[in-house]
Parts: C-alpha cells; structure tokens; sequence
C-alpha cells in the first residue's frame, strides 16, 4: 500500500536532517503501544505497521483495519530501537488519527442508511487522496471515482458550457466504453433528459427528499438501470431522510472535509 | 511555494491519465471565478493561484492570503480555455478549503487569547504539513517547530527512558548551539528541576490553569527568559482560561486536526 | 500531456552527461523538418513539439494529431539553436514513429470494422502506456481501461480461483457503484450466467465468429444494455469476421503489441 | 538491474489506486507460471522474478535469459497470494514479451551474419532503452551507444552544418580521449577523408552492398585499426548480403522498431 | 540515514546503464577490504556499509564513525558477489574519502580550541550537506544550523535593507518562539545593539581577537544568556587566538570547503 | 544543464520549510553582485545565473565561464526581488566556488603539462559529479570516463580475479564496439601484454617518470595508436616531470578531491 519511496518521503517530513530530540536517547531496546482512547472503526492500522517496519521494527495487531475499537484498545505493539520508536511515532498516530476518523464517521453515515451505498467525493487533502477513499472503504463506504479519469462525470459547469444533451452526446461517443457516464442534475426535467440520453447514473443535486423521491421514481420508470445518487448539503443530522428517498447512493463531501481525527496515543518503555 | 513537480504531482492525483470528463468539452475560451460561502480567514489562495497559472491560465485576485473574508466574496477569478479551469478547479478548491479552514479556527484562537501566541503541533496530514503550517501563520498563529529536527523537544516518552536531568543534559551537549531545548512537563517539580537545568523553553502538558499560574510565576522566578507553553486538552470552549495564566504560547492539536473546511465553490461560464 | 519533470527524464535518457556529438557544434541557429516517409496516421506531433520547446526552440506545425499523413508530408518545424535542435532530434522522432505507428493500425482495424469499437488491451510498453493509449485514440480506437483499477474485469485466473458466480457477486458488492464489471467467458453458458448476474460487458475469448454470433443474441437478449466485447488471436487478416458477429467493441493485443513505427526523418540546416 | 523506485513506478502503471479487479480475490495462496507459446530467445526473466519478489512472492525458473525458449516451456514459477500474482502477470509478461522478442530478432541477424555485429540504434521506446538494448544484448548483439554522450557520432546534421573535417577535427580535440568517435558517410570520398583524420569508426549509412565492399577495402588500407559498420534500410531479408561486405558492425533500427513481441501466457492456480 | 532511493540514485551515478567494466567479471564470490593510507578521525563507515549491503554484500567493521584510524587500519570488510563489490568501491571510498576528510579537519580545530564549539556554515557541496554536516558531528565539531529555515540569522544583507533593530523587531514577532535568533555584528556598537534587543546569539564577523575579548565581555555584561560566536577568515593556523577571546563558539567555512580527502584504498580478492 | 527539478531541490535543501531569515525582509526590489575575492578561473556560472532566474530574477554577467577572473571582478549581477536575492545567494556561490576551485586547480596543471591532457577520475563527490566534471572541462581539462559504463577500464582488482590477458580478451568481445578499452598496468612486461592484446590505452599506476619514459617507447613501438595515461600520486609539485614521459594524459584524483573553493561573495543592495 506504502511504497519505500512513500514512506521515506513521510518519515523525511517528520523527521528534518539532524533529529536529535531523538538521537539523544541512548541505543537501547524498547516497546511501544498504540492506544485508542476514543470509540470508533480503526483505519491506518495497516499503514502505521508499515512504517514501524520500515524502520527495523517488529509490528504486530491483534486488530485489522476497519474493526470497530474502544477507549483503552492497544491497537498497535512495536519492539525495537527506542530512537526508531519515537521516530515512528508521530506519523504513524497521524496516519490512524486521520483515516480513523473519516472511517468512524462513514461508519456512522452508513448506519444511518440502511441499504444505501455511502459516497466520498474528490474534497481531499492533496497528495492524500488514496488513504482518504481507504478509510471510506474501511469505514463501509464506497470511494467513488478515484479522479476525473475514472468515470465520466458531466457537472453543472460542463452543461453551462456544452449544454445537457450534447454534453452526454459527446461523451458517449468520445468516451472509453468501459467508463460509466454519470449526469449531475438540478431538476426533474434534467434527470428525465439524462435518463432518455443514456446516462449510467444520475445525480440529484441539492435538492430536497420528497423531489428527489419523485425522481427516483421518474427516472427508474424509464430505465431500471440507472443507479441514483443524491448529493449536496448532506450531513449526519439530515441523512437518514435522504436515504428513504430510494436513491441507490448518498455522496458527502463531509466525510473528508470534516471528519475529526480519532484520538490515540503512544506509550513507549524499555 | 509550489514547485513545478508539486503541481504536477498533485494535478496528476486528481486527473488520472485520460480525462474525458473536461476532454469532452470544446477547446473555448472560459472564465471561472472562486466564491467564498462562509466567513473566514482566506489561506491557499497562492497555492490555488499557482495552480492556475501552471495550467496555462491567467489568474489574480483583489485579496491576500491572510485577509478575513465575507460569504459572497469573489477571492480568485481565472480565465483561458474551458478545460484547463476545469482542470484545476477541484486541487484550487481542496487547497483553500483546507488552508483556510485552518486559518480561521486558528484566528478564533488567537482573538480569545489576547498577547499569547497560539502555535500548532506536528499533528498534520502526512504529507501536507507545510500548507497546514502556513495556514496556521496566515491565522496569525505560530507554526511551532517544523520537525523533530528544528528544535530539540523532550518529551514523555525520552523521559521515561532517560530522566528527565539526563535528558537534558545530553541535549545541551549533543545538539547545536542553534537550536532550543523545550522541556515537556507535568508536574511544578518537574517544571523547576527544567529551569534550573537550563531549558529554553517549558511546556506544561494537560495541567489544568491555576497549576499552569503557578508553574509560570515558579518558573519565571528561577529564570525570566524561559518561555511557557500550555498544551493538552485545549480547545475552542476553554482556551481563554488557559490564556490568563501568563504562558507565552498556548498549542493546540486541534488547529490541524479538527478544523473544518471553509466553504468555498467555483463557476465557470463562457 | 508532458511534465517537465517527464521531458527532463526523457531527454536525459537520450543525452546522457556529456553530450560531445552535439557539443562540437558552434553556437548558430538553425531550422529542422520532420519529414514523413510512409503514409499513416499522424500521432505524437504534440509531445515532438513540446519537446522542442522545453529546449527552448520555437516548433509549430500545419498537422494535428490524428490527421493522416502521407510520405513528404513535412510534419513539424522547428527553429533555434542547431545544438538543442540536435538534441531533441531523436527524441522527437522516437515519439512520433511509435505512436503514428500504434495510430496507423488502429485506423487500418478501425476502417475493417464498421460501427464496431477497436480496442486496445494492457499489452504494453512498460512506463510508456500512457503514449500507446493515446496513440490507439488518434487512430480512432478506444483505450479500453487503463488499469487494473478503471473497470472490474473478471478473467479466466479470476474464475479459476473464484468461481464465475462468486466472482461476480463480490465484485457487485466490494467495487465502487462507479466502476463497470467485465466478465471474460470462453462458453455461451458462461455468457448466459454472467449476462444473468449483471455484467456490465461480457468478454467472448478466443471464441470463433458464429459462436460469438451466437453469443450476442443470447446476452441481448437477456438484457440489451449489456455490451460485447470480442477478444483473442484477433488482427487485421481476420477482423472483419468479427466484426460482422454484431459485438459492440474488438480488442487486440496486436496494436500495441505488433505495431510498426511510422517511418520519419528529420534535416536540420543552417 | 530494476531498483524499488522503478519496480513501484511500473506496477502503479498498471494497479492504479484501487484495484478491485484483484481485490475481490480471496486472500489465499496460489501458484502461477509463465508459459512459452512461441519458439525465440528468452529475455526479461530476470525482470519478470523481480516483479514477483517485488510483490513478495518467490519465483524462480529452470532458464536464464539469453537462452533459447521453445513452445510449451514454463519458463517462470511463481508462488504466493494469489492477489499478487495477478498483480504482477501483466507487467511481467509486458517485460517479457517485449523483450524476448527483440532478442529473438536479434538473435535471427546473427545467425545470418556469422562474423559481423549486429547492432542497435537509439530507435527505442522512450524511457525504456535500457531494457531494449539489454535484450539486444541477451540475444547476442551489441547495445552500440547507450546515448549521445557514449561515444561521438558524427552524422549527416553535423557535417551539413560544420563540415566533414571541422566536425572531426573540433571532435577529436574537444571530446575526452576516453570516448571513440565515429563518422556516418555517404560516400567513398567522405570515407576516405575520415579514415585519413582519424576516425575510429566509421558507418556507411544506406550504401549498397557492392560500394560497401569497396568501401572497406579503402579504408582498411589507410588504417587498419578503424571499424566500419553498415546501416540504412538492412533487414532480415537482405542482411546476408551486407554481412559479406567485410564490415565489423552492421546496425538495424528494426531491431527495437519493428520486433514483434514473443507469445506468453500466465496461468495461476489455486 | 542513507534511503534505498538515495543509493540508488548514487549508485546509477556512478555505474551507468552498461557497466562492461564489471559485467566481464566472472560470477564468484570475493572479498573487499577498504584500508585507511592516512591518519585521522573516521567518517562516512555507516554510508559505505550501507551501500555495499544495497548491492547485497555482507559488509562490517571493527570500526565506528568518529573514531581515530590509523594508516594500515582495514576499517571496512565486505564479502559476496565480486562483481557487486566492484560496484560499490568507488562510491564507498567517496564517501568515506570525502567524509572523513570533514571529519579530520574539524577534530585538529576542536583540538586547538578546548571549550569552544567549533561549527561549520552552509557553505556545502549542494545536494551533500547532510553528509557534511554529519562529518562535522563526527569530528566533534557543531553543524550550526542546517538550513535558512533552523534559525533566523540577520546578516549583513538583511541589515543594510532593514536596519539592524528593525531587523531584530520584525524577527522576533515573526519567527516562531521554537527558533533562536541571531545576529551577525562587525562593530562592538552593534554587539550591544543586538544584545539589548534580545538577540540569543551574536555573532562576531571578521573581527580581530582582541576586539572580541572586548566585546564578549560587553555582550555578556548586558545578557549572560547570549551565546557568541565568532566568524570570518578563521583557519587552523589562527584559530587558537579566537579560541582564547571567551567565545562560546568559532565557525570555519574551512571545514567543508578547504578539508582534503582522507586516503582509503579498497583491495578485492577471492 | 539544471533541470527545475534538480534546483528546487537544490534551493530545498537550502531553504528549508519556512525561511524566516529572509521572510523577515520587506518585499523590495534590490539588486545584488557576486565578487571574485581570489584570482582564478571562472566556473559554475551558468549555474549560479540558472538559480537566479529560476527564482524569477534577472540574471546576467560580462563574464563566460571557463574565463580567467581576477579578485574584484564582479562576476554576476542580478536584480530582483531582496528576499529571492538571498534566498538564491547561498546556492549560488556554492557553485561558482566549489566549482571555479576546482577549474582553477585544473588550469595550473594544464599549464605546467603542455601538451599533455589532464584528466580528472571518478573521485568526485557523490551526487555532484557532472559539475564537477564539467569544472574540469572549464578549467582545459579532461573529463575522462564518466562512469563505470563509459568505457571499459581493467584496474587491479579486476587483474587480480581474471588475470590480465583473459580481462582483456572478454572485454574485447563482451563490450560494444563504440568503447574503448583502457588497462592498468604496474609494470613494463603488462603493458607489453596489454599493447599486443589491442588494449586502446594503457595506464601506468604509480610509476615513476623514468620508467613511464621506457613504457610510452615500448608501447608505441608496439602500437603507434595506443594513448597512454599516467596516474596516481601525481600533483601540482611533481606534474612536470610527468609531462616530460611523452603520455599523451595525465590523470590526478587530486583534481576533484584537492581543489580549495574561490573564494567570491555576494552583496546585495536596494
């Protein structure tokens, strides 16, 4: 998952040139742990291992990735070098902090919407998009597409510009077949338009349940294979409206914008 | 800020190799403008800039990084073909969402903490932390130190193994001469053995405000020049109670890892 | 389409670190001409161009990518100094001869196949895939997925260790609502069973014509969106067999695989 | 021969972020080998064992590369988590197949010109030179310069602009005394001046045979030490008849343009 | 210290993409010994082991960095492949060579300077200094900071733009409270300047011994804590008189720019 | 000949993450010149004007690099923003001094050597060697091999394991065609061998004058095209009497490992 190359350039930005906070510690052995203090779904186990190991460590869980944990969990057990511990430390809490906290809060969406699929977005910190989506999958959710090469996705500024039917003309054709065509709509003239053209998904966009539990209806009239997903102003409080709508899909945005890290700590001993 | 390989790196995360999402649009002239939804701390907007202009367009903006912002305002407008706005317009809106959630939490902060200076941790996103540390200068507040290597910290975990006069002992002989000694603490004993050992500065660690008074006037009596720093458990609700006790600098985890983003979106039209 | 970073690499690898064959050449500007020797399918112009230009030469053409081209069809110009003139020459060239080749024989595939999709497959040059897939879709082809991670595709290794039911069914439930699933089946009652599970696209393997006719009826007629896809010991002396089966897309290895560089030259005069 | 950073750069090609295709796999052991469906010259093997062992598999085989494969020969095993060894089939069979069959071409000029090298232009695919001019190697012909810097070729845009002895008269005083140089002639003059100012090697670009012959014989008498080599328009077809020209080298742009990958197949196995 | 893409990158640098010179080695197993020619204070034994186990060697030593050795001392054995050990030879000796050399310099100005630190500058070979620096420590001697980033030193240049109190104003409300601030003077008028405005260090540039008793005195009169180095035209020949001024510090340009290689040669044998 | 990877790499290690020291500066446009403090020969130039500029200066000089320099010469002049004056100053001094030292020592050889070609080795410091070579070439030197695949060199070790005919004869037949073959030898009788088995230079290692005398009659008595270079323990002190043997190239480790830095530095003003 972590290639040598990612995790010295990690290791190196934790790190600096010249780490003597911890090259004073004498070269002895000793034993660290990782301990969750907060409920929630784990997420970075995997990576956190990786780096312990990369560094001449022992690693070991009795957990894996995408398991619920609770306050007072040890999570993580690593032996080696005490300067290799503490040089760990820092990235690998990170690692886990971040990506279990956007896996709890996918958990969470998840249970909230029985029978719908839970979606991220593209609003991901840059350069960590690809542990961003893990954690989604982690916490049960569904990446959505990686990036703009993924699927085809024809938003509110493609239509300014190109118009809807064209948009969905065009991409039919210059598309590779193996990509799945989605429309974003605002209305339900749009989404019957969409779904008459050809769309593979269609996304209903800020708009409101009872609308969109008209669309849903619209539109799986007229193919039952267009897969439905709602969008915009989704949150943990208003979701599980949304998820009665009948939509095959709830994307948020929230799940990587504003999921709080989950809180571990690390105790090293000889 | 941003070099070349960075912009290439990072639009290669969010492109993939064959967009046809934007690929599907006409080679047009297009104009995009950047709107900001939610008052805040504008951060990232150089970054956004950059990535722009890298794109092969013109970009500029009536506001600086830094500068407070209204719902409503329009921070960036950009103009060149269709796609290429297209192109750029998630990575521009990923990096001033982010950088300037921060900036703003951090500007809170720093206004319920008046003369203290209110500073990060090296809890950050791997990978990203210099934008995060920027954004936490934009705020107004105090990067703290970059890596384990900027300034000598001793914390919990060296202690243990060490003690804690052992500790900074060897830290006085074996790292430059250029470079702080920040001793971590969490008792008044601790904290006066620190100061008469020479440590440049004290933090005091998840002790509650009258202790941190006390440790500031026991601390300042041995030696003026030390600075104090607060941490732990410090957050939004309580920062001003932790600012009255006279400690220099008050840090907070919180600052990266709990910072939603700020709300901006982009349009473009022809 | 080209980084820096990626010119840089590539240049490197053809100049080396003391480049005395061009070095003996004075300082004096010079005019260069690629010059087509063989008719075909023009691909590679813009990445020839821009490697002249981060050369800083000036380089322009009367061509687009993807037009045909015939022998004396002077492709490119570029003007500066003969040193760097001489040192993108090869380069340039590599470019443009592999991919016009890969674009030709696409075309030729394409022009044998009327209304049917010509396809590329994973069979290609290491690090250079990005190039040959460009060049299949100037010559009119389509790209086929990109990675292991564009599409869901269930191979023969798949259902060995799987089962084709099984397969199928994870794939459904674990790959993003995003992501189309191909199934490859070497039997008409493996077609049956996959088009019945929920194929997205079936794959007929090294099956012969009236089999795959066959095969067609059968899918469409248990449920029309599905999309056929002909593969195996397919190339040009036989594609028209395939073509006439009624499958929406022929992939072959042989583009990537067998294709012949287009034959270019470059003169370079004061 | 393939450092982690180019094994991690090839396989990301080709996994991208998040490869379901093989992530649907159970994790279980599994056992894979690479079949010969075509009689050549094996080369990539030890790239393709180092695939495998990159994705922590073993793999090992009963052949090296250089040697003689023929259909129906296993020439690799590979043993491990199935996930992974579908993970790596495809680059490895790409290392393979591409590489075995510019050995086997080569190996085919060889036999054809008993005596005389058979060499290798810089024609080669962008950013994979190394490994073509390798497999040039294994199938028993010479690399000829990796790159401009290797040794100072002195060709038709030189002479156009410096003149025929300026252009070896700058060279032999500029370049290092480590490096031959070598001058590309149209004619018996031009091979006459040359041979006469001191050229090392010198190429007769697209002469007919019978000139060839003469070509020699002169050069030869005017200094035996230097080498001369055939290149322009040589082919399987009439390579015989420039073998028995009496020159050193013969050099074929088809032998990385125009080789036809040699046929391999994986099969895993539970 | 050394990462497998940093050896890599060296290694390439050294060996080229077609190393005959070793490839005509047969394929046996040897044994290298590097011998030190010369006395002094080793350096760069941890970089040299850690490229010749890069290359799969088994290599050790008696030795650690930053002891003595003596002429006729073996301080490095590896034994494996003959060809991997020819590989590594040059690239170990380099460093050790070059390191060494650092090393040696610094440990004869320690020696003429008891109780004062002895620091490098930045004057460094680019893209080396972090093995220039590490020599530095090794010879006993103080990296002083490592970038412009470790600490904020307010040098000539700055002052003739800002003027040297706004210089230290702006720094001190600037910078975070992690770093120190330094403050380089040619006048004693200066040196109490910057010593009332809170400089933490004051450095003494190219001034005369005597002066600079003076002005410890002066500076240490107003501000005990203040750290003062001397600087400028200091060499081994006059560094005993600074020595003697009460500084708590004397930097050399010296010790990376002027420091000679140490002599090491390596001997190979089955 | 910097590629912008390569200087913001360089400029990063330099600068590191948050450069207070020139962050401090007001935004100013200044102007600044580099002095020459020493005479010598000028290199690194191009360089240190290619760092300038990528920081968005202007940049320029009266001066060519490979130029004597006399002390006051004023070297470079840029203009600019202050902060990016400093921020480039460092780094470019580093190489106009690292490199100009090491031109300047190679001219003094040159100029007690006439005739004779003065060679560098691979005794460079790593990461570094193409400037370093190329100083050479500034300074009328030779860059000899650039590395291990450049040419084919026989030295001890290799003698040792395969004995000096058999090296010889498997270099001839394993090495291409374009390379020369160069030997080491230490004695009379190997380089009769070695002349007689068609090595194109032979080496004398550590020999005296009198006896290279007798080996340079031998050898071109056997051969008149054999170049013959003399190395090892030869310096500034005892250059000449080397020159007098009648080598055509002396080579010195000295060259790269000896060289003291010129001494310029940089001011800068509004």
């Amino acid at each position: 998952m972590l290639t040598a190359g990612e995790l010295d350039a990690y290791l190196g930005e934790d790190l600096g040139d010249d780490d003597d906070s911890n090259g004073i510690v004498p070269v002895v052995e000793a034993f660290g742990r990782i301990i969750c203090k907060e409920d929630g779904v784990l997420a970075g186990l995997e990576e956190a291992c990786a780096i312990f190991r990369h560094l001449g460590l022992a690693a070991g869980s009795d957990f894996v990735d995408g398991q619920p944990v609770k306050k007072g969990d040890i999570v993580l057990e690593a032996r080696g070098s005490a300067r290799d511990l503490m040089r760990g430390e820092r990235l690998a809490l990170n690692f886990i902090g971040r990506m279990s906290g956007i896996a709890t809060l996918t958990a969470k969406c998840v249970a909230l919407a029985p029978g719908v699929r839970i979606a991220a977005t593209r609003k991901t910190t840059p350069g960590f998009r690809k542990f961003e989506k893990r954690a989604i999958k982690l916490g049960g959710g569904d990446t959505h597409r990686y990036d703009l090469s993924s699927a085809v996705m024809i938003k509110d500024n493609q239509i300014r510009i190109m118009g809807l039917e064209d948009a969905i003309k065009v991409a039919k054709r210059a598309a590779s077949f193996t990509k799945k065509i989605e429309v974003e709509v605002e209305s339900l003239e749009d989404a019957e338009k969409a779904a008459k053209l050809g769309a593979d998904i269609i996304m209903f966009d800020n708009m409101k349940p009872p609308t969109i539990k008209k669309g849903v209806k619209l539109v799986k009239s007229i193919d039952n294979h267009i897969l439905i997903e709602a969008s915009g102003g989704i949150s943990l409080s208003n979701i599980s409206g949304y998820a009665k709508t009948g939509v095959d899909v709830i994307s948020l945005g929230a799940l990587t914008r504003d999921a709080h890290w989950l809180d571990f700590s690390m105790d090293i001993q000889l």
